[in-house]
C-alpha cells in the first residue's frame, strides 16, 4: 500500500508490474486476503441476518439453515475480529450474548444483497445453461 | 421452487418453514448452490477481468495474480457451464481460445465490483480492528 492512489477494481486491466496502491488483484496484498473472507457464502448469509437486527446464536443459526456451530462460531468471530459484527455479552443468568452489525458491517450489507438477489433471480436461467452445457458435452 | 413469490434475501427474519421459494437461506435450495459457486475470490476477480472485455487464457492468468492453470481451468468451465461465461474456440493453428462474458455474466458486474471495491476501500480500517482484537484477547 504505497501513497499513489489505489488502482481500483476492474477499471483497467492489470499486471501485477503496475500495481502499487491496494488491490484485490494482487496476491499477498491484504485487500485480496479480505476479499476471500467476504466472498464466503456464511459471511455472506450471516451479514444479510444482522442486517435485519441484533440476533443470538440460537436465532442466526435456525435464520442460516445448514450451517453448522462450530462453522457459525468460527464465522462470527472473524467478523468481530475484522471490526464487521459486535458481541455484545451480558451477565445475566445464564448469560446473553448477542450478535449486530457494527457501522462498518452495514456498508458492507448492500454488495452482499446484491449476489444474493441474484442468485435468487437468475438461478433458473442457471440450471437451463447447465441443462445445455451437459448436453453439448454429451455429444461432444 | 413453488409458485408463490420466492421470499427475499434479507427482507424479513426467516425459518426454514417459512420458505416456499427460490431463498439463498434454504441448504438445498439451487440458490444456495449458486451462491456459493459465486461467492469465490476466483469467480469474483475472472469475472472483474473479463468485464474489461474478451481475454484469452494466458491473459487471464496473468491478470488475476496468484491462481493456478487449474483453478483457472475449473473456474472458467464452471462459470461457462452455468451460462456466465462464453468460450470461443478459433480453429487457427495454433488454436485459438478466447473468454468473455455472456449477458448474463454481465449482470453480476456490478454486484462484484461493489465486494471488491469494499475490500480495497475498507481494508485499513479492518486490519485496524484485528489488532485491535488481537490485543483485547491477550489481556483477556
Amino acid at each position: 500500500m504505497g501513497n499513489k492512489a489505489p488502482p481500483r477494481y476492474q477499471l483497467t486491466r492489470r499486471t501485477s508490474v503496475e500495481i502499487d496502491g491496494s488491490s484485490v488483484y494482487v496476491r499477498d496484498c491484504p485487500a485480496r486476503v479480505m476479499l476471500d473472507r467476504l466472498a464466503d457464502k456464511w459471511t455472506v448469509l450471516v451479514i444479510g441476518q444482522l442486517a435485519t437486527g441484533t440476533m443470538r446464536f440460537a436465532a442466526l443459526r435456525r435464520a442460516v439453515d445448514g450451517v453448522s456451530q462450530k462453522m457459525l462460531t468460527s464465522t462470527l468471530r472473524d467478523l468481530e475480529r475484522d471490526g464487521l459484527v459486535k458481541r455484545q455479552l451480558y451477565a445475566s443468568v445464564p448469560p446473553k450474548v448477542e450478535y449486530s452489525l457494527t457501522p462498518l458491517g452495514s456498508s458492507l450489507v448492500n454488495s452482499m444483497k446484491g449476489l444474493c438477489l441474484w442468485a435468487e433471480d437468475h438461478i433458473d436461467q442457471v440450471l437451463k445453461a447447465r441443462e445445455n452445457f451437459d448436453k453439448r458435452s454429451q455429444r461432444a
